[in-house]
């Protein structure tokens, strides 16, 4: 599927778009656009899965005072399909904000996937249900009068870069990235003109180009641009 | 297996019952119980394993003058059946103290597993017998010459938590964590409630409910109290 | 395949001879003879894999100035087969030299692997193609206008270790190291003989020796001794 030049996208039409593109071709149109989007640091818990959705944000912070029990996880309730959750925990590596029960709901109610700038558990459970999770660590010790929940849906910095409620992350084996909702369609498009950039580049070398000819012939220098844009270039 | 409250149990019923717990149930059991018990930093080498035993504790130290061979790996002989190993060569990732050698030695004693304050080798080896190792890094050097055996079955931090010799430890996809031999049992039983708690969510959620109110409904607030405590209580 | 004491050997009975070859069993050679050859902090991102070729050395710098668009990964045209690549583009996280396009190139050239000091991306792509590939850490962020080709050929240091151009690299799941060319035939010697005492230690182990015993027996104090110096000396 491709988005036609400047024409507004359906948030299905986006979602069925990114589920086919890699982080690296869309970080590649990101960049041709002068905008920061890769989330560093983050590791994929479940080997071959990849996720696209529109930002959920969860925001944690430090129990200073124990005033009874707190549900920090229950926002979920609140998630629409179709989101990928960004919970920022930050600098909390001794305690999880993703286990085996928010995996189950997430997966009853169409969630696309989860990015925990933290440390998330239940990790057998979480590969054995092919859940697309990625987060900064592993450890089992609970949430539970460590941490709770301060807010949603507002805007969070994770790794130096701002994700805000309704953004398209995209997520899979090489990071995490996030494209800001209005630009999504010119960066899909970009991204896609990559992707065909590339496997035009690849057939070359499959037939006997060099990598420097290879990438010559099909413009590697802006491989974003559409062919027509490049006809017209040349 | 259930363990009936403030039962003494024996150690096989206590390993047996272990060996069916995640250390997220043993965690929610230990916070419950205000016992500091996860250890955090260690990475689980042989993707799928988990393991349960009792410490058995071995502490390096930097060789700082060169008095000859010495085979720092022999403890390995005085192990008993039922041990987790629990090695610590505190800072230094620079060489590794658990290979090939050790892992067929482990497999031949019944030793359960291997927990590495430190680096480990031969990890192809490792998966390949399907061994539980547990380490914070890899690297191929060994330790002759640069680390050599301390002590044995003393008590040694790692992560900044005790463990003991005796003490039960378990591993799996989430972590590494210790439980105090005299706790054991109390801890096993609150974990087992946890579980139980955790699965009627799960049912819930798949009959409809929302997670708040599963939540509610199974007392997620004191996960540990058994069915007959939450009955008295409500 | 046995290389004989001191005979200078050819580059693909090296290679053969290393192939066969565990990172431990040549790091302890390496140590007998006080060369220092691990380098840490590199992992293997496609599980199973390994690799031993000859260092083939690129080095990348920042872009301090746009200057327009520089293919900064065609070196790989010049690449050898039976070359392991070995990139340093040192303490730059934020951006890859390395992804499916070079990993294309790179099997049809039979470049025997690669070595990243730095991030690699396209991790599902060179998964699938089974390509040995090993980097300090994982992102999609391309190298265009942040890092730029410095130098190729020249020797370059990774976590402290010099990698010189035609070094042999060997690669596996406990991590990377290198030999240096005019010592290799004396290393891969040693590391034959570490295998064969290992693998004598190991069956003594299960034939019901102590591995104190086992180690006594097979004079594991000087492993890299061949059977006839063990002989000798004994």
């Amino acid at each position: 599927m491709s988005i036609a030049n400047n024409d507004p996208a359906s948030d299905s039409i986006l979602l069925e778009s990114c589920q086919k593109l890699d982080t690296a071709s869309l970080s590649d149109a990101l960049d041709s656009l002068n905008i920061a989007g890769g989330i560093a640091g983050l590791n994929q818990q479940v080997s071959g899965t990849r996720c696209a959705g529109f930002a959920y944000t969860v925001l944690y912070e430090p129990v200073y005072e124990q005033r009874g029990f707190k549900n920090a996880a229950n926002y979920i309730d609140d998630v629409p399909a179709n989101s990928v959750i960004v919970s920022s925990n930050p600098e909390r590596a001794d305690c999880t904000t993703w286990g085996d029960i928010l995996t189950y709901v997430a997966i009853k109610k169409k969630i696309r996937g989860t990015l925990i700038d933290g440390a998330a558990r239940d990790i057998d459970t979480v590969q054995r249900l092919n859940y697309p999770l990625f987060s900064r660590t592993r450890f089992m010790q609970s949430a539970k009068n460590r941490v709770q929940l301060k807010a949603t849906q507002i805007p969070i910095e994770i790794s130096g870069v701002t994700v805000s409620p309704g953004d398209l992350v995209v997520c899979d084996s090489s990071g995490c990235l996030v494209i800001p909702r209005d630009r999504a369609e010119q960066v899909i498009q970009r991204a896609q003109a990559v992707e065909q950039t590339e496997h035009k580049i690849i057939d070359s070398i499959n037939r006997g180009a060099s990598l420097e000819e290879a990438r010559e012939l099909h413009r590697y220098d802006q491989p974003w641009l559409s062919t027509q844009e490049k006809l017209a270039e040349s």
